[in-house]
C-alpha cells in the first residue's frame, strides 16, 4: 500500500424521506443565498424540486434557480451558471440530480470566485485555481456517479466535442442526502447505467500493480459483489427501495475513494469511455458496458494476480490452478450481468457507425488521460499506447 | 436499514515515516499553544516523542507536555490535564500513544472548556457538555481500540473502580497518523489484544436485527476477514510492517461507524467487559476474548441467521442446512483463533477468582449500558437482562 492521506468531509444524510429535511440540514451550513441548480423533466413532474423549495422556504434560506441540466453536462450552462452566481451574491450551490446535475453545480461552484474562463481549469489536468470553490451540497435523484461525496466533476464542450475532468478537494459536498424514495420512478435503464458506472468506479481502483493492500481488496470486493447483487433485485422489481438504499450506497463508497486509499488507480476504461460520450452523446454506463470487457481481455495477462483474485471473490468462480480460465470465465460472467440488466454489448447497439475513427478517439483518450508526455499512455496494471486503445475500441465494435 | 447522518471529519494520515510529518501537518489545524500528551516506557524509550517534539518545534509549534498515561486510563490524570490545558490555553490536545493515551486526550479536550466535574459527563449517558471540545490530533503508536477516528472516550475511576464512556462528534479528531512503522516494537500480546478489540468493535454492530443492510453485511465480513488475516500474519512474524498497516486500517474502520450506518448496535460485550477492566485490571482485550465466545453462546438461538451468515462469510465454514451446526463451528474458529493469538480463553486465566462477585458485576454493567430503567438489559439480537449476564460471565469462568 502506498502512503495517503484522505478527509472525507461530507455529512451524508441517508434515509426514506430525509430529502423533505433539506433546510433543516442546510441552515446551519450556509451564510447566505444559494442557488438550487438541478435538469428538467422527472424532478419538476414527480415534484420533489417543489418539496425542496418548500423546505427551503420552512428554514427561511434565500435561494435563486438554474434548471435545464443535461446528461454530459455542458459547459455552457455552467458559464451561465456562474454569471447568475456572481450577479446574486450566491454562497454555496445546492444542486437536486443525478452526477450530471452535481457535476454541473461543482463547475459553477469553482468558477464563481475564479475570474478565468471555467473551460480552462478542465482543460488543464492539475490546475489549481486561485480561489477556493463556492460549497457544494446535494440531493441525490439518481445513484450512479457517486458524485455525491466525491471532489470530482466532469463536464462536456459540445463545441469541441471534450468530455474533461477536475478535481479540487474543497468539491466533496459539505451535505449530501441520499433518500431512496427518489429513485422510485427512474427508468430501468437508469439504474442499470448507474450500477455499471459504480462497477467500473471501482475496477479503476481495485485492477492496480500495488501490493500490499489486502483490506481495500476486501472491501472493493464486497462493494462490488454488493452491487451486482442490488442490481439483479432492481432488474426483477424497480419498487424495491431497500434494494435501491443498498446500491445507492454502494455507489458512494464507490467513488469517495475509501477502496482506492493507498493504490494506483486506473480509469482507463474511463477515458476511453469519455470520448464515446463527448463524440456521439451515449451514455456513460451504456458506454462503460461496451468498453470495460474488451480493456479486461487485452490487459489482463500483465497482472493475472489481481485478476484471478476478482473472478474469484467477485464473480464466484471456484478457484482453478487453469489461471487463464478462471479469469475468462469471470470476464464471461461479467458479460451476462451487463446483457441481464439491459445494456449494450458493442459500439454497434450503441449506435456507433463502423467507420468511427477510432485512431483519433485512442489518441484523444491517451491525451487526456496520460498526461503531458511525448506518448501518453492509458495507465492501469498495463500501461494502453494509444495504438492498444484504437484496437479495443476495435474489439468492441461489433 | 435504519435512517442515518454520517461525518467523519478526521484527516487520516498513512504510511511509514508519516509520523514525522506531524508539525508540518498540525500548523494549519492550530490557533496557538497545544498539550502533547503520551503514556510512558515505550514511546519514551523508542524515541517516538523525542521525534515528535522535534517537528512539532521544526514547524514552530508551542507546546506544553503532559506524560503518564497508563491501561485503563485514569480519570485523575484527565483532571491534572484540564487543570494544565487551562492555565497553560492550550487550544488542542494532541495524542501519542494507544486508545487509552488518546482516550484521555479526549478527556482532557472536553473538559478544558467546561466548568462540571468531567466525571459527571461520563456518568450520565447522552450528557452534554455546555461547551465543545478542544480539537484532539493523533499520533497512534497501538492500533486496537480505534480511538483515532472514533468520537468515543472511555475512562476509569480508580477509587470508585468505575470504567465508563462519553460520546461527542466533536471528539473525532481532526488529524490522525497511522505510521505502521511505529507498530514494529509492539510485543506480540499487545497485537493479540488489539486484533481481539477490532473484532469485538465490528461484532457489536454486525450481530444486529436491523434488516436490508446487505453493504454493511459485506463490509464489516470483509474488514473481519482482514483483521484475523493480518493478526495470523503478525504472530508469524511481527516484523511484517505492511501486515501492521492493513491491521491498523482496519482497526480504524472497525471503530469509525461506517459498519455501523443505519443499523442497530449492541456493546453487550464491551459492557460485560468492562466490568473486568474496571475490578481486575485486566486489559480490554484479553477480557474481550474471554467474554465473547460465551455471548455468542448465549445469544444466536434469538438470531440463528446472522450467525450463520457470519460463520460462513467470515469464519469460512461451507453452508449447511444444519444451522446450528455451522454456527457452532464458527464459533469453535473464532475460539481457536483467540487461542492461536495466545489469548486466554477463562476468567480463571485472566485471573479473575471463582467466588468473584458475578452477579453485581451484571448488575452494573446492565446497568451502564442498559440506560435509566428499572429493569435494564444488554441490547443486542437478544437483550440480556442482569440474570443472564451473570450466567454468561459463569459459562466463561473456567
Amino acid at each position: 500500500m502506498l502512503n495517503f492521506n484522505y478527509c472525507n468531509s461530507t455529512r451524508y444524510v441517508y434515509g426514506p424521506g430525509e430529502h423533505l429535511n433539506i433546510g433543516k440540514l442546510l441552515s446551519p451550513l450556509i451564510s447566505g443565498r444559494i442557488l438550487l441548480h438541478y435538469g428538467g423533466g422527472s424532478v419538476i413532474r414527480t415534484g420533489t424540486i417543489e418539496r425542496i423549495r418548500n423546505s427551503l422556504d420552512a428554514a427561511g434560506i434565500s435561494y435563486v434557480e438554474l434548471g435545464g441540466v443535461k446528461p454530459n453536462p455542458s459547459v455552457a450552462l455552467v458559464r451561465q451558471g456562474i454569471e447568475l452566481c456572481r450577479k446574486e451574491g450566491v454562497t454555496l450551490v445546492l444542486a437536486v440530480g443525478g452526477g450530471s446535475v452535481i457535476d454541473s453545480a461543482k463547475g459553477i461552484a469553482v468558477g464563481t470566485p475564479n475570474t478565468c474562463d471555467i473551460w480552462e481549469l478542465y482543460s488543464h489536468k492539475g490546475s489549481i485555481p486561485e480561489h477556493n470553490p463556492l460549497p457544494v451540497a446535494t440531493v441525490l435523484t439518481l445513484p450512479a456517479a457517486g458524485s455525491e461525496n466525491s471532489p470530482n466533476t466532469v463536464l462536456s464542450d459540445e463545441q469541441t466535442k471534450r468530455k474533461l475532468g477536475f478535481k479540487h478537494m474543497m468539491l466533496r459536498p459539505v451535505l449530501s442526502i441520499v433518500d431512496p424514495t427518489l429513485f422510485l420512478t427512474l427508468p430501468k435503464e437508469q439504474m442499470a447505467y448507474g450500477a455499471c458506472d459504480m462497477l467500473c468506479h471501482i475496477f479503476e481502483r481495485y485492477f492496480t500493480n500495488t501490493t500490499q493492500t489486502d483490506l481495500t481488496d476486501a472491501l472493493a470486493e464486497a462493494t462490488m459483489r454488493t452491487i451486482m447483487l442490488e442490481a439483479r433485485k432492481l432488474n426483477r422489481n424497480l419498487a424495491d427501495v431497500d434494494a435501491w438504499g443498498q446500491l445507492a450506497l454502494s455507489g458512494t463508497i464507490a467513488h469517495n475513494d475509501l477502496l482506492g486509499l493507498g493504490r494506483e488507480q486506473s480509469w482507463a476504461c474511463h477515458g476511453l469511455e469519455h470520448e464515446l460520450s463527448a463524440l456521439y452523446d451515449v451514455p456513460h454506463g451504456a458506454g462503460l458496458a461496451v468498453i470495460v470487457p474488451a480493456y479486461m481481455e487485452a490487459v489482463w495477462p500483465a497482472n493475472a494476480g489481481i485478476f484471478a483474485q476478482w473472478a474469484v471473490n467477485v464473480m464466484g468462480v471456484a478457484p482453478h490452478r487453469d489461471t487463464a480460465a478462471v479469469i475468462q470465465e469471470g470476464i464471461s460472467r461479467l458479460r451476462s450481468w451487463y446483457r441481464e440488466l439491459g445494456l449494450p454489448q458493442t459500439m454497434q447497439e450503441l449506435g456507433i457507425p463502423a467507420n468511427a475513427d477510432f485512431d483519433a478517439m485512442a489518441q484523444a483518450a491517451c491525451h487526456v488521460y496520460g498526461g503531458g508526455v511525448a506518448t501518453p499512455t492509458l495507465p492501469g496494471v498495463h500501461p494502453i499506447t494509444a495504438k492498444e486503445a484504437a484496437d479495443i475500441y476495435k474489439a468492441a465494435a461489433i
